[in-house]
């Protein structure tokens, strides 16, 4: 089934059950107020939803018309965002012109950060950014939504707690980054509000695209409506979901409703922008940066300026968007602009 | 007025009113269900709230008795928990050793970052470790909680947006701080699960001892029933709290129910252990760890071993803890003991 959140004037918004082709809704108010009250009662929520989900796919429910910009993101506030780096090749990219630490100890366990996940950004929510000059880019992601997971998980039990899949943009301020790393705390100020796709799936819906712990599907980016990059989430992700969940309980057990992101989709290439009809590209600007500074001994695609529209969809092999677009504008916050 | 999160079974707990000496508690359920749910519509519950503390204090309501082990944490689970670094003596003693990086720098904008706060620590609940040998230490800070602000927040919104204090525990692994430093993503794996103390205030609760955004009061901890340390935290705390909100909104806005934490709470002296009955000692044992190595060449405080106890509280003049006591054991995770 697919799930969404609808604008309600409140901050976790409500739960809504979406048609498969993504054209109509139901409410689920029935079941479930909101998402995280789902994932809270999942054994029972989850039959519940699956039939409304069914009547409303076999035309039982007429439901009402579904757009994008209905939405809130799945869970516009959650208790845990947890984004890794599943993808190597992501990492070697944007690495390989700083000096790289130790890319042999990064390949036995999955780098991680503790994201913001206070004000998580609806799909078609700007990209808010507080002044011009910050380097603002994307990155596009898959992600997934965990039920509890104990401290010291099993991948069985890592792989079990995965309830629902969806995509996000993980909004990275450039030149911010090195200010936070350097200060040794990590990633703050240059990660403000990830953005979220509007609906989200729960495996079986996915059919043989959701393998593996991986969702085999293009995750497509198009930035002012050009080609941008359109990887295979599937292709590269050396970490799978599972990996990453059991790396993220070290330590800690996971609460319910936790997000874990996937990293920048990454698949190894040797192409440098523009992007052919057939091609591969990126999935952050920094890649694409860092490759034409290697063949060309300098960055010439530029970060995102105010205005400046980014795209991100994952797409099955009919090219139709699994869960919506994310579809942002660049803009300077009005406070300082 | 001072408010508490009691256990029901459920993951948010049910939000109680608790009266000025901690003796007694009434439930504050028809006023808003959960902490969070007060904090959602503040403006409207906080004269609610207060009306119901001031009847429990005057006694016109009997209510039930209160104690520790009654409470989860004030927000067992919280969309946002950041942990700054305001005490620079704290990062002084800490990193002394290590070959401090640009502390010039870290005077003019405070250090912070992003904690996990889906599964937040009641003030009676174990420290968790997953095994034994990985240097395990509490961190005593003081904690507020905010309501929304803005992106690029004034001071003066940073200050008008604190609704709540209290103090926390910030346990943390300090075998690996290294290793998460080293990643540069910034702490994860060494920081498990914080611990809260059973009770939050409101500014107006705590008179004079709340000004310049400070907690003007001694954090007392004792470790194994041995007086580790009683640093004011009014003092030495180089950014106050509405400091680091500011600094925390520098790229995004903070959603309701932001935590921030002070950082571990450090005075200047150059006290050794054990500390005398007027001393004022250290609210971490890596720094008192720290400050062996200078003065003796080596280390003699052990890091905290299972069974070992804590207790953490802010305490006023007369010694009362004003939020309750935090009082944990450490114990090893089953799952691998």
């Amino acid at each position: 089934m697919k799930l969404a959140t609808l604008r309600n004037g409140r901050p976790d918004g409500q739960l809504v059950v979406v048609s498969r082709d993504l054209t109509r809704f139901v409410s689920a108010g029935r079941i479930a107020p909101t998402l995280q009250a789902a994932l809270d009662m999942w054994e029972e929520a989850a039959p519940l939803l699956q039939n409304l989900s069914d009547e409303l796919n076999a035309g039982g429910i007429a439901g009402q018309d579904f757009e994008a910009g209905l939405a809130l993101a799945p869970l516009p506030r959650a208790y845990q965002w947890i984004d890794a780096a599943g993808y190597l090749g992501h990492l070697e990219r944007v690495r390989s012109l700083k000096g790289s630490k130790d890319a042999e100890l990064q390949s036995h366990s999955p780098l991680m950060y503790q994201g913001g996940s206070d004000s998580l950004s609806a799909a078609t929510d700007a990209i808010l950014i507080p002044e011009d000059g910050l380097a603002t880019d994307f990155e596009a992601e898959v992600a997934v939504i965990t039920g509890p997971v104990p401290m010291r998980a099993t991948k069985a039990e890592a792989e079990a707690a995965i309830r629902l899949v969806t995509v996000c943009n993980d909004v990275s301020l450039r030149r911010l980054v090195v200010d936070d790393l350097q200060n040794g705390f990590g990633f703050f100020h240059a990660k403000p509000a990830t953005a979220f796709a509007p609906v989200v799936a729960t495996l079986d819906e996915l059919g043989d695209i959701w393998r593996d712990n991986r969702l085999h599907a293009r995750v497509q980016v198009d930035v002012n409506e050009k080609l941008f990059g359109q990887p295979n989430a599937g292709e590269g992700m050396h970490f799978d979901f599972a990996d990453l969940i059991v790396a993220a309980t070290q330590t800690r057990q996971l609460g319910c409703g936790t997000i874990i992101g996937s990293g920048t989709v990454a698949n190894d290439h040797d192409e440098v922008l523009p992007i052919k009809r057939d091609g591969t590209g990126f999935a952050c600007i920094a890649e694409a940066r860092t490759v034409e500074k290697m063949k060309f001994g300098k960055a010439l695609t530029p970060f995102l300026n105010p205005g400046d529209r980014v795209r991100i969809a994952a797409r099955d092999a009919e090219g139709k968007a699994i869960f919506g677009a994310i579809e942002q504008v660049v803009e300077v916050s009005l406070r300082d602009a």
